[in-house]
């Protein structure tokens, strides 16, 4: 008989993240087509490029030994340079205009981390975070591990919608709860699990609504994720939340490297107001003291050849293709779909498709889809996954996230024939019962 | 006037890591010799290595595309396999001697990352650890986050004192206070910061009494930190704490490539107990589904060709020198030293060196040697902050730690030789006053 391990609260409220199941199951039958993994396309990694920048680095002892040691707990200096006038040149602004400085830039492992290192200094058991309906669900796995509870703000076309979390305020506002409300979460660009973007006017809406709901001892803030901004394929790129944030006192605006240029070298960055740097880089030096200071430099060398803007270019064209072939082959199987209507977004960047089937095809991990589905060969994420209990069961109970990042062009006409099959196969069985 | 920001109970106990201060001083002027930081040999990080690794993993598309797409949060499952072989190696014994397979091995972002982890998943604020005194003042600081407390258990040549462990459990347990007690926190290599280790019969006694204050319902673990165990310069390896735990059921060995490769590669690698593997991926899984993949495929290559192990050697040889010419340096400077005698370990290994001074020469940061080494330009780590407040003021104010590490030997022998100018200016001035 062994003893029994004596688990912290937070162990106690930590689940397995829901997707961890599929991507097993992709793992152990090959044969799988996933559109359920949002991984990043494989043949468009910067394979070469990379090699190129290692050599050069690792040619000469003194940035060899540098990016070999170790680095700061605040990232390596040059690459905050760059990723603030990155940020300055994609909101055609100058720092002064968003009153940032390199100080206020943290560099982290991935922007998962810096999500959790915010949520860390900012939330207690028993505090509100608003998100939006679907929401990211990785991210709300990690609230529910704070012990954190989340009110949710419907969606539309225009992404999160401004009227459904003036709501969610209200309501904490009347219940007395406002001063639980640490953060409103807004996945701003290409959202995971929707595809779908903020529009232009709800962002500064979005501002201005954390300014208004905070008092002068309780700031509420606006995380936003910007994890797919970079990879947009129509039209062109908005300002971000942040762009409306002049004094730099509302928004925390997370970014990340793995999606534009390699996810395997796991570097995100964030902008954060004043307040926030020390408290976020005590904790981070808790953690780590540091992310992984190579990867740190190769990347900075990166943008400093153009080599990095080169192969965003690069991806913008790849995943164009992808999301093009993903959305007629969707047009294709489900024009005509005998149970009724299947609506998908048609999303201008990032990796993911929603689409809403007709309640005679439930899509939850359990109905008769998901089981047709791993029949038929395919996978998908099910909406449940990014609802909380309770919140739409309607739609939580009839859509899904479909990827087109990872999975070759041939093999997503296929998995979405897949798909297809395994729909009709719903329906008969529906209709004959 | 800006809003306040409401930060959660745990930034509100989050401090500065006491060493940020000397870190930023020794940016800050370049004529500081610093030993204080606990940074590593720069001349011998592996760069040739690390460039011909990498040409070699990016050579193909296969390999370049498996290191620069994401890996999982659990690790390279080769790397994995790896470094479980090695601890073989290193114990003389089979996994199975050790009840360990890959399942048990996850790797983490430094071994600072899984020090944070296994302490989240099973201390709540209000528990008790047991370290020693002195202790790694990382780690220290990290429990304090926690709202942790310690208990301290003195040193002597022979490393942490087990009489004085079991002295500490049995108090707890006449106070009632068992049942909060979840780790016992050990170096048990060349230990940070006295670079003593663990005598060889006090590894088996330490394990034993895991077991015996451990009940059915309540197991207490060692949290091992074998972090310097490759950079041994004199006679055997000893076994692990962990070897002596033929169940995999009470002690977590965490160990670490930064300090016997690359630092700038921030890659830990840890052996758990069955029943904390999954609350711990749980937990890795939301601060960022896996350590940076990228340098986990680099380390792998490494361990593969041979050049680890070639590169660990070079080490040892490296640091064995800058040991010797410290030890030799502080017996010229200090041989004769006019306030009474300084002793110093003699480290078989790791980077530090521990010295005690008379009581008229105080060591504190706030002290009159501190300011004098300041003027005299060499910065080393206060004995006071790896002791927690009250315990052992004696030999808190009188200790210092000096890293070997970063510094040429050239400036090893000059910093020496300012600092026992400036111990001397303390004790002519102390006996004019």
């Amino acid at each position: 008989m062994r003893t029994r391990v004596p688990f912290s609260q937070k162990a106690l409220r930590t689940q397995e993240q829901p997707i961890s199941y599929l991507m097993q199951a992709a793992v152990q039958n090959r044969d799988l087509i996933s559109l359920a993994a949002g991984l990043v396309d494989e043949p468009s990694l910067p394979v070469e490029v990379a090699r190129d920048l290692v050599n050069e680095i690792l040619a000469e002892p003194d940035s060899g030994q540098m990016a070999l040691q170790y680095g700061t707990t605040h990232g390596y200096l040059t690459l905050r340079r760059q990723v603030l006038q990155h940020l300055c040149q994609m909101e055609g602004c100058s720092a002064e205009d968003l009153n940032l400085s390199v100080e206020n830039v943290i560099i982290s492992t991935g922007s998962q981390q810096m999500l959790f290192l915010v949520s860390d200094v900012l939330l207690d058991p028993g505090d509100i975070v608003i998100v939006s309906a679907p929401s990211y669900f990785v991210y709300t796995g990690t609230l529910a591990s704070f012990g954190v509870s989340t009110r949710a703000a419907a969606v539309d076309a225009g992404g999160t919608r401004i009227d459904e979390v003036r709501r969610r305020l209200e309501e904490l506002a009347a219940e007395g709860n406002l001063a639980r409300c640490k953060l409103i979460y807004e996945m701003s660009y290409y959202q995971n699990p929707t595809g779908l973007t903020l529009a232009a006017d709800r962002r500064r809406a979005l501002v201005e609504l954390a300014r208004e709901f905070s008092t002068a001892d309780h700031r509420i803030l606006v995380l936003e994720d910007a994890a797919y901004r970079e990879l947009c394929y129509d039209g062109g790129d908005l300002p971000s939340v942040k762009r409306y944030d002049p004094d730099n006192e509302f928004v925390v605006l997370c970014q990340t490297f793995s999606k534009p240029f390699s996810p395997g070298l796991k570097t995100g960055y964030t902008f954060l107001p004043d307040e926030l740097v020390e408290p976020v880089l005590h904790q981070k030096g808790n953690h780590d003291f540091g992310s992984n200071n190579f990867a740190q430099h190769l990347i900075s060398r990166a943008i400093e050849t153009g080599a990095y803007a080169r192969q965003v270019k690069r991806l913008r064209e790849t995943y164009r293709r992808k999301r093009d072939v993903m959305l007629s082959a969707l047009d294709d199987e489900f024009g005509d779909f005998p149970g009724g209507p299947v609506s998908c977004t048609r999303p201008g960047g990032g990796l993911y498709v929603w689409a809403t089937f007709p309640p005679s095809v439930p899509t939850p991990r359990d109905g008769a889809l998901f089981a047709a589905c791993l029949g038929e060969g395919v996978l998908y994420v099910p909406g449940e996954y990014c609802y909380e209990a309770g919140v739409c069961p309607d739609m939580a109970s009839r859509t899904m996230r479909l990827c087109f990042g990872v999975v070759p062009q041939d093999k997503i006409v296929e998995g979405v024939r897949r798909l297809a099959r395994a729909a009709r196969r719903c329906v008969t069985a529906a209709a004959r019962a």
